[in-house]
């Protein structure tokens, strides 16, 4: 499978590493190539990197890894003939870092990031999900707990979904919590803010929450 | 110990009882005491019932189960000089029921119910806790999974959070986190849009999150 991951920063890198690492062709999307692509050589990152441009048309599935600030002009630059009719996952997070930390949430409550993207580009099929957690994690869950905890799913097409529920069990992920359509992506960004404050009580980004029964 | 439980709802009746329960002497309190003092004698509750007023005067520590949006109304009908010192354990969440289903929250973000209270109230010792889980899970952790989950606490007064973790364990709780100060009530309230999503797909609310490390 082809896929264009959206970001140079450390989610984005990871998701194309993990992704390369299992055997899929993978082009790194950023928006200034020239600046991007010496950063990224110097990572020796085993991918392509191309314009977001480039790595939306080369990607049958994309990967939503921009700052949540600049996700919506990310994929305005990626162009709406090159998303139409594919799976986007998105693990962007609407943080505001602009009021000093913990940052807090540029859209929340009564709307997200996740439908943003889902009402700007109707024919794109936007599934939230790997946000709830730390990069290290998203790919690799056995890393923490052997696996055992929970990712949450959302989106409104149910092939989308049952697709991304796929790559998040080549990714090792074990317990997988579908939420329901997009406006569900409301509940795990919300959560970002319990996320830092256990970050900064526990002193690592290496956790994750199991659901129980 | 003498408990004061504001509210007569689900929650606070919950609370009371387990209270009593733990040989504990308990008021509730209410706003409208010959309607609400009629309908808890045909519930055969075990505690005593007064006032807002007369409960926050009864009890040493004192429990805030009214809904959110009733919260600090209730806590001034309680009347300052009856919460002065005292430690107020903070269940309260701050839905907004009036947009429809899932509620939304009239208070997140840059603020808390929590802070809110704290900020009215400057000598009660507020500490957010048990917000994140169905009532029958607050007092009886056991229930579910053998306990094996968290609850979490926010509050500035460290004395107050060491009186309230006691409480806990005398519920049952085996996992308490301390997120720190009353600032960090954001992240529990703001984690009630994913809790009610999980409640739908989840079909029951007996369930909370474990911390996996």
């Amino acid at each position: 499978m082809k896929y264009g991951v959206f970001g140079t920063g450390m989610v984005g890198l990871t998701i194309a590493n993990r992704l390369a690492e299992l055997d899929h062709e993978v082009m790194i999307g950023t928006r200034e190539l020239s600046k991007s692509g010496d950063k990224l050589k110097s990572k020796n990152v085993a991918v392509k990197v191309g314009t977001f441009s480039e790595s939306a048309a080369f990607g049958e599935v994309l990967f939503n890894a921009t700052n949540g600030a600049g996700s919506l002009e990310a994929l305005k630059l990626a162009g709406e003939a090159n998303l139409n009719g594919k799976v986007l996952v998105d693990i962007s997070n609407p943080l505001d870092f602009s009021k000093g930390m913990p940052p807090t949430l540029f859209v929340s409550d009564t709307d997200s990031l996740g439908e943003q993207i889902q009402r700007t580009f109707l024919n794109l099929k936007v599934v939230k999900t790997l946000n709830t957690m730390t990069a290290a994690i998203m790919v690799n869950p056995r890393g923490v707990a052997d696996g055992d905890h929970h990712v949450f799913v959302s989106g409104n097409d149910a092939s989308a979904k049952d697709m991304v529920i796929g790559i998040l069990k080549e990714f090792g992920w074990i317990h997988i919590l579908d939420l329901g359509d997009i406006t569900t992506a409301r509940g795990p960004e919300m959560y970002l803010p319990i996320w830092l404050r256990m970050w900064g009580v526990l002193g690592t980004g290496m956790f994750n929450v199991k659901v129980m029964k």
